[in-house]
């Protein structure tokens, strides 16, 4: 059995309260049992993180990396949330390490202010997934081991 | 039985042949056939389509509305190709229609020419998908009729 | 007598379903209607044409400068809808030929997204109409025919 | 009887004189007769003024409100002149009143200095008339009070 | 007894009637008012004006630096309306005379159109205070005359 | 008794230190025992916070919303320091919590480089005040509790 | 004998009766006829066609690729018209076929408004060729052609 | 003998004490002196102004026409200050009017703030002067009158 | 017998070792041959020069200007090399003299750094060629002699 | 007797025959006796040059330290022509030298391209004058000489 | 002995395996073992560090600060890596301390994608040391070290 | 022995006596007199030199090129002094030759007017030094000579 891991960025912990009409009712608790039940269907795990440090969000990449060169993970999928649009240093970690990397957004982002049209993570990840919802995650563990 | 339309913009009709670093292999045929397979596994059919028109592609989003209204169909996914970056008219066109519109790139667009990276259809589209080779027609399916 | 064409551009056989807030619930044909009566006062006729098509209204521009070297049309009135904010060609054909050109837009584009701001047709129209609804196609045809 | 107000900005006082090329031979007062005239149809008045003072400006759009409220006058047609381009304190005025303000260009501003091609005006004027030359008054005041 | 000034540029003398979402429903009249009561607290009294007249605020606030080198006046508080956006003389008159300067606004100006998140009042006052609403003009007057 | 929570950002605990001719010669702790001062004229506690992580300053932000759901906290006041002008996270923050959050800058960053101009804060705070030195302070504990 | 298909877009067709200053007196037969004397040199034809739909000039350049791939001819000469500066459909198109693209303009582009200085055929085209009038198709021909 | 009319904009009432490092100590009184000595030399009058008001500066430039047309004044100079980067309707005035309006700025406004870098005169100038002090006045008198 | 002056811009000398892929294996002396010979067909003679200087290809333009004059000289083909980009010199230059001057690029400057795709030259030029390779040269010879 | 130097850049020793609607008939050697009848009037002589390499003008203006060190020269005046818009190296050659240097232009640069609206020489100058025509030369020895 | 900080940016952890291409074989223990040997050239030590996180950056610049106020420390290194496009706080930091702070960066940035070039870092910098490989740490060293 | 060239751009020959705040007191023979010393003790030599012309400088880098390929020179450091951000031309001679060349500036551009933060050789300098003063040019010997 392999894993994936699930980043979740700054302030995805409020989700469900945070600002319900742009990202839904659901709680990061729920997001967190759909993802391992959609990995169960493969055999697989999941690795479910969040943090509001950027520099944490890296230190993870840089584990996955480590995870994926033993054979223990197969991707990560990350929801950068705002740090989407100002980390370069998530960037060049992405660019830096071997796991192929989905970028997921749960909101229509380019439906919303402009600062938030532009991806830092979007020119390095193995896929983009915007504006489906919660189910974007689920859509994202599904390319990742779907035939 | 309800159907899901697929519209594909200019130069798609090339894919397989085009600058297959980019694209890959498979032709237009393939997706075809592979979107049958999956719309069938939940009892759904394709309407598959293709033009260089800029003005085919609008009449054809307007044909899906009337079907929506008539119950006939359930959503569009389009891979808009070039126009994605210039077309004001299918962005109206989403815009003014009723069933949910998936927007596909199999490609990277953001890892490419700068042109390519601003979507006129991101903005009016239920969901986007980018990067996941012809695959991301797959998914967008899955995201129309997955539970 | 003589004649009126009345050109409209991509989207605009969906006025009256499409987004009624920005357009009212008026239809195109209902225009149609309007003008005629609007031109019979002054005894004129209405060519009345609606494409998704940009070459289409390049090619209805062309016939407009042919009828007006006959003498049999005295002017077009074109709503270009989005091509408005994209075709350098429409705005070669109306610079290329002979009769006026007036330009109307049923909502005030100053007020929607900043992409509809900047009219290609503006520089080279013989008068532009914005904002006063579908009241703007009279105002145009009187703008031509009133002393 | 009710009245319409008539609002010139900075050097239209100059009108017949000043660049004739671009702005034409008829006087103000020419324009003023010919508003008379075109509103005595519709048995309204005209209260027709000229100032070069943007605060003037704002002034008279506030004594307009106030007016309106009496059910004393039925609208505002405005010539922003050059404060069209440079001011945000004539958008708040029009902003904060009650009446219909119909802004009015006699040349067509889109096809001379880029500086005239933006105007504070139109995001919050009921329609925009640009290009008719001074035949465009006579527009505006058919535009408040045909049916 | 010393003196404040308190500056108010144009359409602020609409307050309470216009767009009261943004600006609420106190007229400057109240506003006045408590200006007063505040600066009694400290034994100073107000001097408060309203123009809508760019040259007339820059007139006013070459008084106050007459009032202020006579030792009865100990600053300004200027609520530049409209004019923030677009006034270079404002700017040049502020940091041409002697007095400190408040500037207030009573809506959150970053919140609104971009053409408000610029201010050529702010880089030359002596203190800036956005978004509280009317309660700004006591903070102002607090700012000038507490410890 | 209830609480306002005080947030500093990066490097403002070198404030008295750090760059005197733009901060002052004031130590973080005399804001610190300054802030307490006023707060218990309204018989108010201050959690006075300074942290260089962005992480750490999102984390404190959902910390107070938290304690404001309890009834414990009635506002936050925030110096961002340099995140003002990079963090989307910290905007994100305050748009996805209830307490009212007030921005403070001790110095005028409108007089400043360029890239101080623009603030990630301002469009989501409920009220902003800049360049009053470390009085901002007090004038915004008193924004948050006068009458 | 082998063949070159020359292009022509959106309203050459008007070409000698349209802005004759700008474009001269010669029609667009005339271009067909020195094309064909020119190539005939060589013991080469020429497959001539206008459009005004940029679908069908991307319909064209596929077919052209059909043709090039049967030996059937060995290169396209193209005057986009309007298209050079808005077209990625038609950039698409050239970039994914095989045979050389030569980009023709009849006028000094450059010398013009500034929509028409950017090109999207040009970082594609094999060669360009800019304000050698109607002489242009020649010297694309001989470009082709001579040793 | 014939009449100048000297034109001063906002805030040049204030010179010699306003921020005497960039326009020194001379106050405007100083500079009216010296120009009608220097209009002496040559026979002629000056009629010196200053106002604070956009309005009246465009009031005064009609005036000059009137006397121009008269033959009662050879030319304007015109100090516009503030108004330089922001007037239009200066700029059209300027425009719209016979006599030669020489440019005057006594500080060099390219070495100060950007926004003080464009001028709404300079293009419509007879002639310009920067950065020569009060001494501008005396070389654009001499640059109306000298052989 | 008339002559062709061809001009060289800076680093042209290293042609043929330079960047070979960008430029080919050509030196400069093999294009000075190939346009002897070219322009021996027509019975011209070629001038041909090359310098690293921009005021020696201004001053090689003027004397151009003098032949020109004398009957000796019927045109100029400039490769002005990294000047295009940033020589307003070289673009009064030609816009003061009388010879029409060919603008020549060997490699498609549009496919290179963006610094690259403006031309001061192209607006000035009698026609422009690029990408063509060497082969530039004889086209652009041919240009200024066939009939 | 002191010495003034003058120095003229790029295609000025055209002058009178370029463009004379830009420039007028006048030649540069009219200009060069202008300007000694003028510095004789002040008994001052004139060191007249003109160069179209932009460091034969760098060179010079060393030269002129040298020279206004030793007290042999008061000042230059420099029409930089195209340099002024790209020479970085003569601004550093202004800024790094003790003599004043007055920079002039013959036409109105301000109503030509945009291009030529910038000038690297105008910050570093101690005074400008714009569109006097060549008059403009006398007006700066007069600013140098006079009292 | 005195002591050198060397501070490393985010990913610079994965030096060695991370992009070879671009930094080369070298892993970040090879580079402290160099730096040390250097140092110990001039009897120095080393403290050497990395982070992913900001805040901590920032932290170790505040501890170098309280190390050289006590004569421990005479100099920090710092090669911020993705942050020297992004940090307005590691800018704050430097600038808000006293020992000298020298950049380094490994690869040449500027050769590299556009957000790359621009650092917050440099201008506070005492040194900037770009594209030297490794080999730029011990050059920095120096720098702080050699007469 | 082998030599490395110093080249030194425009103004360079001011050293010591231009903006010492800028630039120190050190003349640019006391740079060369460091250069050959520090050059000696790796047993090398140094051809030093310095031009105020763009295409001099272009030259001496070809001449460079020559020696190279002789295996007379090992390297080339270049001042481009103004040049820096406004040659092309000195780009392509960099790009076109084999030596490796490093670029050194004496001051901190990066804390200077905006238009000196953007250079032109750095992207195709093998290594660049910002701001070490006259060291900078020590330092570039070292980083080519040192193992």
């Amino acid at each position: 059995m392999s894993q994936i891991m699930v980043l979740n960025g700054p302030n995805l912990n409020l989700l469900g309260t945070r600002e319900p009409d742009q990202y839904g009712n659901e709680t990061l608790a729920d997001v967190e049992n759909n993802c391992r039940a959609t990995a169960q269907q493969y055999d697989h795990t999941i690795d479910f993180r969040q943090s509001n440090h950027e520099g944490s969000l890296v230190d993870y990449l840089h584990e996955a990396n480590e995870k994926f060169k033993q054979g223990e993970l197969i991707g990560v999928i990350i929801n950068p949330g705002a740090y989407t649009h100002t980390s370069v240093a998530i960037h060049d970690a992405i660019k830096g390490i071997e796991p192929p990397v989905i970028e997921v957004h749960i909101s229509n982002v380019h439906a919303r202010e402009s600062f938030r049209h532009h991806s830092y993570v979007s020119p390095v990840a193995a896929g983009t997934l915007i504006g489906f919802g919660t189910k974007g995650y689920d859509l994202a563990i599904h390319s990742l081991l779907m035939k």
